[in-house]
């Protein structure tokens, strides 16, 4: 697997752009007073579907931070009570290029709107998400419902 | 905080190496039957101390790889039970660049010897661990032996 690789601004030539893979976040979204459900936004570009809120990370940010300014740009909350829940590597889970992400819980206050990536905004009971969901952010929630339920970690 | 910069390899132009922090992987080792102590190293380059083992990811590589593979190098010493533990972020935990690192926790088994960055390797008890510490692997490992004894998690 071979990483991106951008243009030298002055000459042309090729520059493989990084060695690591990108590194994003997610965040599982609760409305306050509905710790049962999760906010989603369908994605405006492909891969197209139902996706957690999230981003790449700007170098020298935080996670937290990145986590709490993707959530603004994309859905207008504010964020409290952010806890970090799990990162997610395997190189097949964006097809676009190798990203690992860092997963996190919080509660959004304020009006949502679907905003900058998102094309629309809903918000899902747990126990009934969409099918057609992107990346692996159907495991994800899985992955988290179980931790919340029964206090398993995914291994 | 700026991104690091490479110079092209055709031009010798400056292109600004990546917008994302850099991913890494640090790994705190229980020799087997040692489940209270833990392996560090001495680090051959600065910031020099006692650090966990560990590395860069590389592009393509999931982050339990990364550790499986940073932790023989280092060590030669094979990993099971590998746990995903917490990620660590601050702009300023490393003073070279902008990290972003993913702990886990494993056990090793198979004869410890320092390699590669490594310059020295020992076993220290959970509750002696040396002073002279790099990056935030002190701060890591407290959070780490509050999490086990405790189950609290830092927020």
């Amino acid at each position: 697997m071979k990483p991106p690789v951008i243009s030298c601004p002055q000459c042309g030539a090729p520059v493989a752009l990084q060695r690591n893979p990108a590194l994003t976040v997610d965040i599982i979204i609760h409305p306050v007073q509905e710790p049962a459900s999760v906010i989603l936004i369908q994605r405006r570009h492909p891969p197209l579907g139902w996706a957690l809120p999230g981003g790449f990370v700007d170098y020298g940010e935080s996670l937290e931070q990145a986590a709490r300014r993707e959530a603004k740009e994309e859905t207008g909350l504010d964020l409290t009570d952010v806890r970090q829940f799990r990162a997610y590597s395997d190189p097949a889970r964006d097809p676009r290029q190798h990203t690992v992400t860092v997963v996190f819980s919080a509660q959004g206050s304020g009006r949502a709107h679907a905003a900058d990536d998102a094309r629309d905004l809903q918000v899902f009971p747990l126990n009934a998400l969409p099918e057609n969901m992107a990346f692996d952010h159907h495991r994800i929630l899985k992955d988290y419902v179980r931790w919340s339920l029964e206090g398993i970690l995914p291994s």
